[in-house]
């Protein structure tokens, strides 16, 4: 019985047998669409041109499969970057051979340090020019050459491969075997979903058209992360003996804790996890980076936990707890206040990781690492099985940590503590917010987020201007997906058009701002708030607040959406904020529009040269050397 | 007795000491400027910050040396590798860990691939986090975490200088010991030179103000490239052996030629080629790459030869020699015409390179290699040595091939063909002519140009959007070294301004767009045409011509130096041609300023989408898979 019989496919053998050969490149963009992705960024180039071509393939065509071409290569990682963040899908994008490649390694390894999915394709020289042939010795363009007398050494046509492997990406293919391919590129496309890493296909110019077996498209119609993961996790008694283990623990605790951490996000959790917390009303906590993963109206949100970096009652609330499930744990500078959380003494702790289970001894910091992958199979049954009359809820009465609200006098300029205390307000449940590196960020974290905003910020890998892109990728994952990020009910229903608001300093804006474009282009509104501050204030904070280094060239930044392809101002608009009270009624203004707005609106806002938060600092500090 | 005695220092014994320990920073940038580099590119981050500083130390900023604040770290590479074309001293950027050198990466393969001298510091994490220490464990901010598991294990901070180490760099330096830094870094400066390729230097940002010996400084005053190579070349019997026997074989041919290739430009050794053709009259060639480097305006002079793709009288011409010294000589698909130099039969070649001399029969095609260092020696002892009379210039009477003027009815609209008869006329003698990647530069092979352009293109990498940075840093080039490139007195007499003329297309621009606000910001004046013809046509002449992925967005292109920086227009004018009077105008009125004019003149010239040179027809065929 063929395996198509077994689908109960009604195609006859023979169309089968025929639809089981399809060219290489259609078997990529067939996958790429079975594993959740219908958006694919990047820009065209000698040796990708022969997989593009297979985009318009009336079988792929007819899956919606969409290209999105950027203005340069940075910008289309770091817009796959954003589609992934958004979607949890595979943020995709497809370069050409070096020139284009090593353009997005930035992206790319922005990505592999905060765990996104991305699968870069690159498109690389036909493989008539591989080693045995008679022309192994030519350097072709695009391709370093052998680092010393290139004119006699053959250059190595998978240099670029052994840069990323093993260091920017979990899983990396230089196509080589047509009769392998498609269990390969599988293989790549698994991988980047269980590791949440980038991951590399390699492919030769001339291999797009070659046929392949396509059956494993019908054997495995979807590839998506669940299925994935749960086929790590096969061990359903281990898993529920860990889950009881953990549940018991928390029992006989006196004031137990969670926090969430940003492998929750990237792993599709966030459900689970609300779903316990609703369940227990125990309190909780999000990581730096884990935030908007809870729910931060939930009655026991506590705020964010960033070791001596939180908020003042904060440490003080998590301190108190006597037992810590830490779900989705990522060990950083960034996420753990530099390495410097704390816990009470007799506490006990449980990390939950997509490869180990850890019982941290808060007494002795013995860790006991359970290794294998439990994570999910776990928490889903811990929310399955808890029972929440059997947990102790002897929290001390404390007020949640809020956003301290300003009590000077009245703003006569913007200042980021009259952000702190109006930004939040303009934020509506369903928003997707996207914030750049820099000094605006490091406030956000003390915000309360309202029930269903989604955050996006790159806030360990920390490098500047990767937002703009990334809000494109973000708003294209919105048009694939809607309300993908929405868990309360009462928010579909009420069908509220989610906005996307991205917030970037000028410096950053200037590094990736012809990706502006795009937002015209594809038709992406967007409000974007340029903090014009007359440089970067990020590093002033650390050194040099005066320095010529740290200056920047001012400009007219009202009249890059004119310029950028909107000449007539038919579908943007562009505002300049100098006053408090002019930002107060414009966030209003803006927040009152009950659609969606289908426009892309900017708002340039200056800002002090020297002004930033307060949250800054303690990172400034840790910075001086 | 101590070096400063030697040099006849008169400082007293006791201030030299105490000078003899400075900050390594300064020590950094003293090294930088005595190596010839005036210029330094690069974006400030957390980790550079403390080197920065030093820029501003008083010793260092009284030798003049400049900071250019580029807006993102690409373009610093672009601008620093445009530096080095022009200037043949090193090209120097500084960026911070991953996020800055990552960014700037493809720009150093770029250089790496065309051998240009470029040297890339990198600030990197303290060394309190590194191996052994109580914080290695720690994931810092920029560095991405290692592979699997990186809560447990600890990052590689030495990752991206693995990624770069012998694949896009001759020589790369992770500092950390202080007492060999100065040592080691003059060893990485003089490999750059020595091998005309990038070259790194990763210093920990606490680094930067220790004190080091500076000794250094006093025994080797400057590092530069004669210096560094010649220290190779020592076997002077040798080189004359070499030069005789060459000298000999040219003697007893019938019609010898000469081919200038590139690396007679990257080893500055321009004059004495041009001296050795002026004084012997033979024919003489340039390859693709090597344009530019002969005066073509020589009586010998025929052309460029680039195998079955030049133009037909070249070729005939080129395979009538029976003897050809083919000097600086760099094999790739773009350079030999895809690797289809044809010699004619019974014909000796001669390569010289900087790492060997080959002797090639033509008829068995077998190779001598002599290696070794006798690049300049052999030809400057060849230039210095040749007894003209004794040469046979049996050429047969051709006329050298011209630039194919248009025949055809007056051209309405603006095209390449126009372009290949009436762009030439505009470039003056002395001027500086860049060209990015894109169907233009095809094209620009065949002009014949005036004695003293120098032309620079990355035409073997061919990454689009490199020029713009690249020709911010010819530019700052010309201002640290006028007429650096102007080998004729009459010009240097004449007092002659060279303009900066650079060409791209729109697909290109876009790229790197954001740096034109540079030529505001830093007062360098250019004449930059954009060629706005809708998209890639360089990739519409392969594949796709009128797919989507070729398009790109329309631009508001003469509005940009207003939003980039001059809002009233003071320094700038922008001007848009849409038939070819109007350009035959803006050509005329152009060239006859007198003076260079003070302006960033740009100039968007309107092109057909699928109208593209003739020259290109071949690369295009070549790359359909």
């Amino acid at each position: 019985m063929s395996p198509i019989g077994i689908l109960g496919n009604q195609r006859s053998s023979a169309v089968a047998n025929e639809r089981m050969r399809i060219p290489l490149g259609q078997y990529i963009f067939e996958r790429i669409v079975s594993s959740g992705t219908r958006t694919i960024f990047g820009v065209p180039g000698d040796f990708n041109l022969s997989l593009l071509e297979h985009i318009y393939n009336p079988e792929v065509a007819l899956k919606g499969i969409k290209w999105i071409g950027t203005c340069n290569e940075l910008n289309a990682a770091y817009a796959a970057d954003g589609y992934s963040r958004y979607t949890n899908k595979i943020g995709c994008l497809i370069t050409t051979l070096g020139v284009g490649e090593l353009s997005a390694l930035n992206g790319i390894a922005g990505a592999f340090a905060e765990d996104v999915k991305i699968l870069h394709i690159v498109g690389v020289a036909p493989s008539q020019f591989y080693e045995g042939s008679a022309q192994s010795s030519h350097n072709v363009h695009h391709l370093v050459p052998a680092v010393f007398d290139s004119n006699i050494h053959a250059p190595n046509h998978r240099v670029y491969r052994d840069m990323v492997d093993k260091r920017v990406s979990c899983s990396s293919l230089f196509l080589d075997d047509i009769s392998s391919a498609c269990d390969q590129i599988d293989t790549v496309i698994s991988d980047i979903y269980r590791y949440s890493k980038p991951g590399y296909i390699f492919i030769p110019a001339d291999f797009t058209d070659k046929l392949v077996d396509a059956r494993n498209l019908e054997k495995r119609p979807a590839i998506l992360l669940r299925d994935v993961v749960s086929g790590f996790c096969i061990n359903d008694h281990k898993c529920q003996e860990l889950a009881e283990y953990i549940l018991e623990s928390m029992y006989s605790s006196s004031r137990p804790a969670i926090i969430a951490d940003i492998l929750c996000d990237r792993y599709d959790l966030t459900s689970s996890l609300r779903e316990l917390v609703n369940k227990t009303h125990v309190w909780n906590f999000a990581s730096s980076m884990g935030k908007s993963i809870l729910d931060e109206n939930n009655l026991g949100f506590r705020g964010v936990y960033n070791g001596s970096e939180s908020q003042d009652q904060v440490l003080k609330d998590f301190q108190t707890c006597d037992f810590l499930l830490h779900v989705g744990v990522v060990k950083n500078e960034m996420n753990t206040g530099h390495y410097s959380y704390k816990f009470s003494n007799h506490s006990n702790i449980v990390e939950l990781h997509p490869s180990y289970v850890n019982f941290i001894d808060a007494d002795t910091g013995k860790n006991r690492y359970v290794t294998g992958q439990y994570f999910f199979k776990v928490l889903d049954m811990m929310t399955q099985m808890i029972d929440p009359t059997k947990l102790h809820l002897g929290y001390q009465e404390s007020i949640p940590s809020r956003t301290q609200e300003y009590c000077g006098p009245p703003h006569s300029s913007v200042t980021h503590s009259y952000l702190q205390t109006h930004f939040p307000k303009f934020l509506s449940s369903g928003d997707v917010f996207v914030v750049d590196t820099g000094s605006f960020q490091f406030g956000v974290r003390d915000y309360r987020f309202p029930s269903d905003l989604k955050y996006i910020s790159q806030s360990f890998y920390l490098s500047i201007g990767m937002a703009l892109p990334c809000a494109l990728g973000v708003g294209l994952g919105m048009q694939d997906y809607p309300s993908n990020h929405i868990i309360s009910s009462a928010l579909v229903q009420r069908n509220y058009q989610p906005r996307l608001i991205l917030c970037e300093g000028d410096g950053a804006a200037q590094m990736t701002i012809q990706e502006l474009t795009s937002f015209l282009r594809y038709k992406v509104p967007i409000d974007l708030f340029i903090w014009n501050n007359g440089g970067y204030t990020v590093e002033r904070a650390i050194k040099g607040p005066n320095r010529p280094y740290n200056d920047i060239m001012a400009w007219e930044w009202t009249e890059l959406l004119r310029v950028f392809g909107d000449p007539k101002l038919e579908n943007s608009v562009s505002q300049k904020v100098s006053s408090a009270d002019q930002m107060s009624e414009l966030l209003k203004t803006f927040r009152s529009s009950d659609k969606r707005s289908k426009l892309v609106r900017l708002v340039e806002v200056m800002l002090g040269v020297m002004d930033f938060p307060e949250q800054l600092k303690a990172m400034a500090i840790a910075c001086r050397h």
